[in-house]
């Protein structure tokens, strides 16, 4: 058991140096033969979808076989549709702007040395990931157009479906005459080759996990190279005395019911007393007839079709059909519940006035804060960002959807012309 | 000894609760008061210098009773002039530009949603550094007008000299009407309340470690709350074959040996063979002259003066007057040899060849890369930073030196008139 384990950890480390190669040739490539790439790679998709449907036949059928929930096993599917729209985005993602040698900040010294703080690729970046394998697809398109190798480690029920995305992907690298080591899958069937991943430190450079709240922490809490955490959204629509209440009705319906399953989705409904008399039944009845169970305390419970709530609800990130309801008394009491129970990624006020939307976007610490708007809009695609790698909820390096800008580093470039620096 | 352990976690704990609350004041105050508590510190710092003076009194003693080496005990040591000096800091920090609020990018998007990312407090920042009290002030400045609450874990040398300071500092607070807790200094005496710091996930939202590599390892290897490694510094200068060698000679020299034990200070020499003959024995003279140990490969050591380097030297962060040597035959070879040795700190080259000048500023993975520069620039003043809390050598969130705009993070801000997603 040892040596297997030996062997995993060399195989891992060793796909990781192969990368630092692939990554050393990437940082230098310029854009046009990136986006040469990404075309190939698209057209290769589509040229090759047959092989990848047939792939995907396998994964199915031993998730079938497996027991897979209808959720998971609609993840898993792949169709003519969905690899034409991953060959899409990797178009896509060919005509954004490179992200690399991106001038951030530049001057001139008072000593005439002269100064310009430049975008570079991260170098290796590692990527933990679930059932999804489009995951596969967007996350080695992103990593190349940002100039890194990406170590790609999806999850065991998706192995044929992404040993032959990964394998299409890196012959057109190689057609392109970039190196194919900078897309590698690691093994999938054992946990250990995550850990492998995420202590690989000095031969990886990021490590993204992207998945349930309970891979996210396990990463985290292991890794010793730079991670960013991604995703878990107990998200908040607070709606405010003087909120407009079709509005409001509208913007609760949208953030809980329009995908439930993804992590900008509304968890939790706070409602403020002023209004509770007309709002709580309308949008109880509104809820109701979209399928949502609420989650009440006593001012929504008092209605039959509410369950009551127990203080775990309040915490809780449903990804269902179901909603925690509460009634607060004032705008700061929903700040303060928010600050309690909020996992930091989006939160909403629905307000007329001025001075609690600039209370509630001043006081609430979130990746996003949503100012009547649905909390569907925290997306990299929605905020022009082109594409997306994951939604960060932590505050170093990236914070919200993260594109290829957030998949880079920066490098002081400093040109003199023999300067030195005195003793003072 | 378990009760103790349990009693030093809550006690660390419970001032990360206290700078949770109190960085939630401080994330809303104004510039102006941020700014008056700074000056209000410099005042206090000047008026009660005898009380620091001899709290650092008893630091010193107990030191020499120790066997401090001369070093540390110079970087212990405080005088009427260093206090002059971290209170005029204060003052520097407080005519910088607030950092919070600055908009780092904004727009309207196709549908009128209007974006901004705004730059906010991280939140409470944890410092863990070694002897020199005076980064007990830098860092309660810095992080004060960046808005954060700073969680300040020096060492126990400096015990007394660090809670005069921070005495002060907190009064300076109190009487600006800002909340004391913005400033704590937590215990010293146990390596576990270290430990407790950077486990406390969720209460502390960045911690930075200043002092020897060995501290900065076992921080990033133990922590759960994100960290930035700063400042190991194994810096290279390579003399290409086009260099100016009087230059050459100079910024060797000052790289070298301006200050030998700051991070930006130079452990190794490249020379391009082609210049060899000339610029090793001139160069040999002027370190000796200086009074630096050279280290060298053999087309150095055949001067008999010069040592044998071993293959260590070549990944030594000296921090006094030594110097490793090296003849390569070209520029990639200088370039590889960076790669494999370098820390990713400060690299420089020597050239009067523009293909070359590129060639390196693009291949070599550094911080910061200087061009006929000395790398004693690579420090937050020199960069118009006007102040420095360390050099990241990492790559997430900041790299190189980090000022007020490294201690924050950012936040979408998101205003709409009622806007809900689409199902496509």
């Amino acid at each position: 058991m040892k040596a297997v384990t030996d062997d995993l950890r060399e195989q891992v480390h060793a796909a990781a140096r192969r990368a630092r190669v692939a990554a050393h040739d990437l940082a230098l490539a310029t854009r046009e033969r990136k986006d040469a790439a990404l075309h190939e790679m698209a057209a290769a998709l589509r040229a090759r979808a047959g092989e990848v449907l047939e792939a995907n036949a396998k994964d199915l059928e031993a998730g079938r076989a497996a027991g897979l929930s209808q959720g998971l096993l609609d993840r898993l599917a792949l169709s003519e549709a969905r690899v034409e729209g991953v060959a899409r985005g990797l178009e896509t993602v060919a005509g954004l702007a490179d992200p690399v040698g991106e001038v951030l900040r530049g001057s001139i010294l008072p000593n005439g040395l002269e100064l310009k703080q430049v975008r570079v690729p991260m170098g290796v970046v590692g990527m933990v990931y679930e059932a999804r394998p489009n995951v596969t697809v967007d996350a080695a398109g992103l990593a190349l157009k940002s100039g890194n190798a990406a170590l790609l480690r999806g999850s065991s029920s998706a192995e044929h479906s992404n040993t032959a995305l990964v394998a299409i992907l890196r012959d057109a690298l190689e057609t392109t005459g970039l190196p194919a080591d900078a897309v590698q899958l690691l093994p999938c069937h054992d946990r250990a080759s995550v850990t492998h991943l995420i202590t690989a430190r000095g031969l990886v450079d990021l490590v993204i996990p992207r998945g349930g709240a309970g891979l996210i922490d396990a990463v985290v809490r292991q890794a010793t190279v730079p991670t960013i955490e991604t995703g878990v959204g107990n998200v908040h629509v607070y709606v405010d005395a003087s909120a407009d209440l079709d509005m409001a009705r509208r913007i609760v319906l949208n953030s809980k019911t329009r995908r439930v399953s993804v992590c900008n989705s509304a968890e939790s409904l706070l409602v403020h007393a002023a209004v509770a008399d007309e709002f709580v039944p309308r949008i109880t009845d509104a809820l109701l007839a979209e399928g949502v169970t609420v989650h009440g305390d006593e001012r929504f419970a008092h209605d039959p079709r509410v369950r009551a709530a127990t203080d775990d609800d309040w915490g809780t990130e449903y990804l269902s059909l179901d909603i925690a309801a509460r009634v607060v008394d004032s705008i700061d009491e929903a700040i303060e519940h928010i600050a309690v129970h909020g996992s930091g990624h989006t939160e909403a006020i629905v307000t007329g006035d001025l001075a609690a939307a600039r209370r509630f976007t001043a006081r609430v610490d979130a990746a996003a804060v949503m100012v009547n708007a649905s909390t569907a809009f925290t997306d990299g695609g929605e905020f022009g960002m082109g594409a997306e790698i994951g939604i960060s909820t932590q505050k170093l390096h990236a914070r919200g959807p993260m594109g290829l800008a957030e998949l880079t580093s920066s490098k002081w470039v400093v040109w003199g012309d023999g300067h030195v620096r005195s003793n003072s």
